[in-house]
């Protein structure tokens, strides 16, 4: 009885741990992977818990006590540079539905993805009575499947702030935080809510739309500083998460992202940041690159107008959630939006080079081969072309 | 020696405390003031150190230790009422300067004031090698001569964000939140930096420009709630407080408060507030009633229009604060600037009834009985007629 509870407490902490900040925690074997009958040779744990210093390195791990164990594995990224080629996965608003796990499935199969960006909403715990944490605990084992392996670069969503007022509890972001850590402090940041991660070619930068981000804030002040650190000549693309979307052309929390739009988009524009990621919305939708910057109050300058300096702003808040599709848009389509439909599904960005990504989103009716919305993305600092944003449909 | 310092340690305290709250502490007297030279006959104070539940009472009290006492007096406010008169002080962005001397003495030479609603940005101690804390302290000794004898409704101004991370703090609002109390939790808030105070015939909200305002978050949820407790048959005067103008033509601080404009501006004009008070720019300006709320991404719609459910929006960050005054305004002078001046002052709102109040901004180097701006403002919901906002020059 003791021996099961260790190992069910260590499973949990495993698998809220964050692999995508080199806090690898458990049990270390040597690379290659011994056979499962084979006894683990055991090494200790890295002083503080860091990660093992090889780059593109299986490690394998065991979790367990006694006879009760269980083995997993992941591989350490590939040093950083212009060219090196990396394929990112992107899902939000992902939840425990039937939606969920085909989503989850869909992305699983597809071996492509080697770290997934994670646009917020992870459990909905929130939805049940007294935000039921084993809600929490039940999200965290359907996704294991594929957090037990790769990187989840995580993003809070507005489902993550777990404010119940009426138990008392006003303290935003507690479970998320306490389960789901971050590298923000390597990153520089004073909040896990924002941080940063380099990976291979591409620089992501993590935001939080529920936190302070006027002028003179902790989120202002240090996406300042992070703009300036950014050097394209090691990691080309510039990649932004953020939970709520600044262009999204559903009903469906429309302009709720205006706020932080108001305040972030100059930034975004002069540092020519290639894509933006969100959710929120439980729809797809792509923007052609515009930009809306030019507005002072008195001159009407409210629109948004193409901008090839602009990311290309992709909401995907459509991982399965527990309220449903959104599949009601404003009509008609603005002229900002390349693409729009309300699928469950996730996207795949695989990075070639320092000027070429192939991106692609994969509706979950679709069998895995089909991206029902594709792009060739060109980086905007080493090729600054205009895409070819019409939809290629497969 | 010792009995000094239990002086000073009571001193800071109560210059520290918040009287507007009602949390008044230090020795209790019984009304009326008894001559100076007559022993004073002491009171336990309140259980939890709550107010006196007597209204328009003048209650003094005696601070220090031993033969060295000092004595205040202050006058608890009147019952709620439509019709209660009720004058108010308005200073921002105060300081410690020559100019916030003049602003002070203007201020409390003129004894209409009851109750100063001031806008933020307070002592400035930030301006100082590690945010000497000593200026907190000479701050509250400047200030005492009108805190002492009156409440002093705060807004948090960035000057109170006190983030050093050179030394490593990175807690917003510590000095501030320490050294001023407000009464949020008696307005159901969970923060002190956003709460509101129901006086005479006003009932006040005051926002923060620096803590998250997004769609779910605490300051968004609880502002949603309390515009709907906002009772105008009892507090007819709905008047917000909050540091960064959304409306502003100079160009120090330009558009900074856009953002937070963005999120709430639809609220203020459903709700009818009839005058929002601001800082942060140090220089003073009046707008028209205006708003410009709908813009919807799409149809172009962002200028400001005149609108008689709007507040009239009042920068008066011109307190004397440590920077100098802020004198480039843009030009042309936008048709929403119904008046504007680099001068440093104060302002009075000298509420008569349910539908009138007579407003005067005062000028630090005219005499007191001057306003260089001053505008008769009806109310919103009982006498919602256009005002003659042309400025009247006495």
């Amino acid at each position: 009885m003791w021996s099961t509870r260790i190992v069910i407490v260590l499973f949990v902490f495993v698998v809220s741990s964050n692999f995508c900040n080199g806090g690898y925690t458990g049990v270390y074997v040597r690379n290659p992977l011994p056979s499962m009958d084979m006894p683990l040779e055991t090494l200790p744990p890295p002083s503080g818990f860091n990660a093992p210093e090889q780059y593109d390195t299986l490690y394998s791990y065991e979790l367990g006590y006694g006879s009760v164990t269980r083995r997993f594995s992941f591989k350490t990224p590939p040093p950083l540079g212009p060219d090196v080629p990396y394929t990112f996965g992107v899902i939000g608003d992902l939840g425990q539905t039937y939606d969920s796990n085909q989503t989850l499935e869909h992305y699983v199969s597809n071996p492509k993805g080697q770290t997934m960006l994670f646009v917020g909403d992870l459990s909905y715990a929130d939805h049940y009575e007294f935000h039921d944490n084993r809600r929490w605990d039940t999200w965290a084992r359907f996704v294991e499947k594929s957090t037990a392996y790769q990187p989840w670069i995580w993003t809070a969503g507005n489902h993550e702030l777990d404010l119940a007022s009426e138990i008392g509890e006003n303290v935003p972001f507690k479970p998320y935080m306490h389960r789901y850590h971050v590298p923000h402090k390597a990153a520089e940041s004073t909040s896990p809510l924002w941080y940063s991660i380099k990976r291979a070619s591409a620089h992501i930068i993590v935001l939080s739309s529920y936190s302070a981000y006027g002028k003179y804030t902790l989120q202002y002040n240090w996406l300042e500083k992070e703009f300036q650190k950014v050097d394209r000549s090691v990691t080309p693309w510039l990649i932004v998460l953020v939970h709520s979307p600044w262009y999204n052309s559903n009903t469906y929390h429309y302009m709720e992202g205006e706020s932080m739009r108001v305040m972030f988009e100059p930034w975004f524009v002069q540092n020519k940041v290639d894509i933006v990621f969100a959710g929120h919305v439980h729809s797809y939708e792509r923007s052609e690159r515009i930009s809306n910057i030019q507005y002072n109050i008195v001159n009407g300058l409210s629109t948004p107008v193409k901008d090839p300096s602009a990311p290309i702003y992709i909401t995907i808040g459509d991982g399965g959630n527990i309220e449903g599709a959104a599949s009601n848009f404003t009509e008609p389509q603005p002229s900002y939006s390349a693409y729009r439909e309300a699928s469950f599904g996730h996207a795949i960005l695989d990075i070639k080079n320092r000027t070429h990504a192939y991106y692609t989103w994969h509706r979950n009716q679709d069998s895995e081969a089909v991206a029902a919305d594709s792009l060739w993305i060109y980086n905007r600092h080493y090729f600054p072309v205009e895409e070819n944003t019409t939809s290629t449909m497969v």
